[in-house]
């Protein structure tokens, strides 16, 4: 009777229900509109670690672990290197949050890739893995670690926590451990493992340490579900618990955001794409500024001056005027609205130091001046040009692209894909690999994508 | 100029100052105090891992990481296996811990050795590395936890962190820094990438994860020195930023903890070490029983009733009156005394199941009676015995053995040593074993001791 008690405890608790709902969710049970954006997810994630894999943040890492690596079974994404898979999960993870051009969950700011996805296609190539079940795993995962981040958001991130790799790691864990098969109590432990490895401090933005952030959630998530796997116990009351996870990290928690319509909703379908490798913030400005120079055909030589209409939060984070290195200027909304303007982008490339640099990039960013509107919603902005000859053009953005009211479409995100990996792994490799990322979910071995993804 | 002023700022910031320091401080610095006290600090972590390595939770923790583990190059102490020397750092780590044995510093309930000592061993199997130079870089590590541990306790621990694990990895960061001569910059950012990796729930207690905690933050803190050392970015104020680890993970900090005193204090001379197997307030009571047994030669089968005066924490913490596990037993002070008057020691064999569930045992702990004393120190326990004859004999502890008032002599420490580490490693390996511990800061190479702690 007492252990009946006990137990009816644990399985109405957040850590018990959880674990119980990730153990036991089917495949078969995903809507289609579900499975659909997992792909998606999938696909954007391989395409940002492709794109990312030759940063020298990754170089860095790769050159300092590498030497520790076990065998050598998982491929890392973009490059010719093989790790274990515990490595492989830490550097395909910095990989793709490296340009900050991830999947982002809006309401909790969680990248949710980088720590699920990350750890699940390092698996897939130490452990056979059929493309329903990958696809049912990184459900779960995304599932997991965005419903924690929604029961502490925004006092976790406010205190200074970086939710993707706070949170990620419960994600990843539930991931593998879905993977593993592991019962109820086991997937409660494997939380418990991973509620005690959190990762990642706001105070690193800016530096390598932030995109280490999610590779060493994956890393820390895996490890978790294989401890699990193998007896290793753990509290069954790891995230609800007095001196649990949501009271030790958060000041505020809200357990019924974790418990309340799981496998009813899903967290994955409120995932979002970012179109331009940079902050949120200044998306609506490039969107007009993309379009004036694609749909409306202006030349960058013929404008005089630009002015800007933005949310005030576009000049609190992005108001540097005289950036001087890629990384800079993506916290700059000037140079952000000259180099979209004068390259119809807002990619990678168009946040290189040689951007940055650019003389006619800079002689334009000095013409654009800013004013802010608190009318405007997030992801709004109007941008104004005033031509050579005189005339008058404005663009207004109700809604950004990438936005959840005007997501990528799948064309747009092959486009994103092919300019992040195509330099990298050639026109036919890049198809290829594109190919076998829409079709994750029927694969007979996920490992597929991963050896696609290497040169 | 202004580039000065930037510099000065770091300089005097808690995580520059430590950096700085850290980066400097040659082994020559070193008192003769300090030097000994890193000895006794190192043989009696050796003695606890080598003890501890057949544990069942370093079994589980050993099948699920070992297959992938990279080069093996270092030891798991007590056992044949060899790992890369990260997860040796795991591992070794687990060990030392699962008794509950390891060294205390008592103002922050910090084990040092676990975190710090794990780090350096498995390191100096993987690169060559002088008596001096490790003695000085265990010093350092402690000296690192130890401080940010003064920086935010208590009330780091009180709100749920396991302050072994989350100070750890910065003394473990620090430690393998030091051997990789890290300058001041690198140097502080292994502190941030430390920073970071915050290892430990204490909701985490009474499952296997308490152990991970120790192993875990040596493996992360040696994970930030390696990508610091080439050339890995991280904040320079970790420690003191708005968003940093003081003020994320704590709700009270003193920076000045941390930066007082450099070079002229040592934290590890406060290290304590524990004669028995289980939590530090129950000491004093077992130190009564087992002077009673031995001093005074009482016989078990004559003693009648006993009685305990102790301090309100020992109830508090340790009131189990019929325990059914050798864990359970370490939480029972009726236990402990009954088996301390039987056996006289309190070592792991008697918070053994076996020594729990033994009927003579179990009889005398039902004649064990404990009323609170509020006036006693926490070191300070009476115990009165009423024997058949009718006789009465009573002990007063002012100060336990392992207290900082009474601290354990190295015969104490040797007698501890050979207890955990005979079993597996025979007299003459646990006697060489031994000497070289002893020796630790003369040795050529340190490798040298994890190699005769193998079996």
């Amino acid at each position: 009777m007492q252990s009946d008690v006990a137990s009816g405890r644990a399985l109405h608790s957040a850590t018990g229900m959880l674990a119980a709902y990730v153990a036991a969710a089917a495949p078969e049970a995903l809507p289609e509109t579900v499975r659909k954006e997992a792909a998606r997810t999938f696909l954007n994630w391989v395409g940002c670690a492709v794109g990312g894999s030759r940063h020298k943040t990754v170089d860095i890492a790769l050159a300092a672990l590498a030497p520790f690596s076990g065998p050598a079974q998982a491929s890392v994404l973009g490059r010719s290197e093989r790790l274990d898979p515990l490595h492989a999960a830490l550097i395909n993870g910095i990989s793709s949050h490296v340009f900050d051009f991830d999947d982002t969950h809006l309401r909790t700011v969680i990248h949710p890739g980088g720590p699920v996805v990350s750890a699940l296609l390092a698996f897939a190539e130490h452990r056979k893995v059929r493309g329903p079940d990958f696809v049912n795993a990184l459900v779960l995962g995304v599932e997991v670690e965005c419903r924690i981040g929604n029961a502490v958001f925004p006092e976790h991130y406010d205190i200074g926590w970086h939710i993707t790799g706070t949170a990620g790691v419960f994600g990843a864990a539930a991931a593998i451990g879905k993977l593993l098969n592991l019962d109820a109590e086991r997937m409660a432990w494997a939380l418990g493992i991973a509620a005690s490895q959190p990762v990642g401090l706001r105070e690193m933005f800016g530096s390598m340490t932030k995109s280490f952030h999610p590779g060493r959630a994956a890393q820390n998530g895996m490890t978790a579900a294989l401890l699990a796997a193998h007896g290793y116990t753990s509290s069954a009351r790891a995230l609800e618990a007095k001196r649990g996870w949501m009271n030790v990290l958060s000041t505020q928690q809200d357990p019924t955001q974790i418990t309340e319509g799981l496998g009813v909703r899903y967290e994955i379908l409120a995932n979002s794409y970012k179109p331009f490798a940079c902050g949120i913030v200044i998306h609506p400005v490039i969107d007009a500024c993309v379009q004036l120079r694609k749909s409306d055909g202006i030349e960058a030589a013929s404008i005089r001056s630009v002015a800007l209409r933005v949310h005030p939060l576009v000049l609190e984070l992005t108001g540097k005027t005289e950036p001087q290195t890629g990384l800079e200027g993506k916290f700059s909304v000037f140079h952000a609205a000259s180099i979209a303007l004068i390259e119809g982008d807002g990619g990678e490339r168009q946040f290189s130091d040689r951007a940055v640099l650019d003389p006619a990039v800079i002689d334009l960013r000095r013409r654009v001046q800013a004013t802010i509107d608190p009318a405007l919603a997030p992801d709004a902005a109007a941008v104004t040009l005033t031509l050579a000859d005189g005339r008058v053009v404005e663009k207004q953005v109700e809604h950004a692209i990438g936005s959840r009211t005007r997501p990528m479409t799948d064309a747009d995100l092959e486009a994103k894909f092919t300019g992040l990996a195509e330099a990298y792994l050639g026109a036919a490799g890049t198809r290829r690999l594109l190919y076998l990322c829409w079709r994750v979910g029927a694969l007979d071995d996920v490992a597929a994508v991963a050896e696609a993804a290497r040169t």
